[in-house]
């Protein structure tokens, strides 16, 4: 609890209290940990709910807006959530099963990065929070690229994180004499093996922080 | 195209053409590979993204509602998006990187389930999508049970799947004589050995049906 949320009546852990966290250290590490955010939009009163990919640094989570740009309009509310489902929860009862994941859900009105700048550390948060290394690897975005790239800024501010671990709930339940095993069944997601471009000529090695990534937690 | 999807303005697909699938078998890969969806809807103005449960049938989508009926009306417009993350796509340029991921995204108005029947045929769906073999196993949901579960019916009519695979679109670009390595960076997700509750007496075994799926593939 040393660098608590701030906490509003819909970020407020209303069920499922004990899972819920208010320190942005507990934030920090779901945005670390995800690769995908799903961003949701009202548009013509509809949500809409678009998958991206995004970085961050201390105060701003950076979207790319692609697709979901064409609908936001200035001043428009978003809510971004990033999950990842670590495991099922094997009750003894249908009714107790779950899953345990860790998520985290971003209210606020997003900017769309205009200043060059801004729009280059954006794009690199990004970049390194997708594939570190890539950024010094690869060419970086020409003056066209840049104009012509979508990256919405959302403030890290009005934030909740949930996070369910461990066990089934009904181990001291009228159940547990059932004598059914019950537990939890991992999920593992695994970075694999590079796959060469087949238009990449020979000779051409994996680089370093390519190859490290193999075989490694990707969540 | 044996059996499209109904196209509505909003599920055309107006950017990513190449990437945009119509049939239905492709929305039922997806479902089918998925664990968790988005759901979107709006409350009070603003959209509010949450992770949940689902299972399906041919004609519709069921839903864990307990968070997200709070703010569900009568004829509240949802969103509903699944999202599996197949990798990295690493290019020549940052311009140019992708994620590879295959995405289902559902609008509808969903229903509250009242029907008894229903509400078991749903949650039915819900158990064996998540954990195949465990509605036969565990102890059903009783009377009280079912009366506390929030069950969601969405019709699986207006949706949108995009898909994308493969390695870099550089690959015969300029950027493609820089001499950089360029490829796809895979991502897998896979069931892991079951962990037992440590509540568990000792002699009960764990099931086939969950034994056999450590070390499988989860999407």
């Amino acid at each position: 609890m040393t660098n608590p949320l701030s906490g509003t009546e819909r970020t407020r852990h209303r069920r499922l209290r004990e899972q819920g966290r208010t320190d942005r250290d507990d934030l920090v590490a779901v945005l670390a940990a995800g690769l995908v955010a799903h961003l949701g939009v009202v548009r013509d009163g509809w949500p809409m709910v678009v998958p991206t990919s995004y970085g961050f640094d201390d105060t701003t989570l950076y979207l790319h807006g692609s697709v979901a740009s064409v609908s936001l309009r200035a001043e428009s509310p978003v809510c971004v959530t990033i999950t990842l489902a670590d495991g099922l929860v094997l009750a003894r009862s249908v009714f107790e099963h779950a899953v345990n994941y860790r998520s985290a859900m971003i209210y606020g009105y997003p900017r769309i990065v205009a200043d060059r700048g801004e729009l280059l550390h954006g794009l690199r948060s990004l970049s390194e929070h997708m594939a570190p290394g890539q950024w010094d690897y690869v060419r970086r975005p020409s003056r066209k690229e840049l104009a012509a790239t979508r990256l919405l800024a959302l403030p890290l501010a009005e934030a909740s994180v949930k996070i369910r671990t461990g066990p089934p709930d009904d181990g001291d339940s009228p159940d547990a004499g059932l004598g059914l095993w019950a537990g939890e069944l991992p999920l593992a997601t695994t970075w694999q093996q590079p796959v060469p471009d087949p238009a990449l000529p020979p000779g051409i090695a994996v680089p370093p922080h390519i190859a490290a990534r193999a075989g490694t937690p990707a969540s």
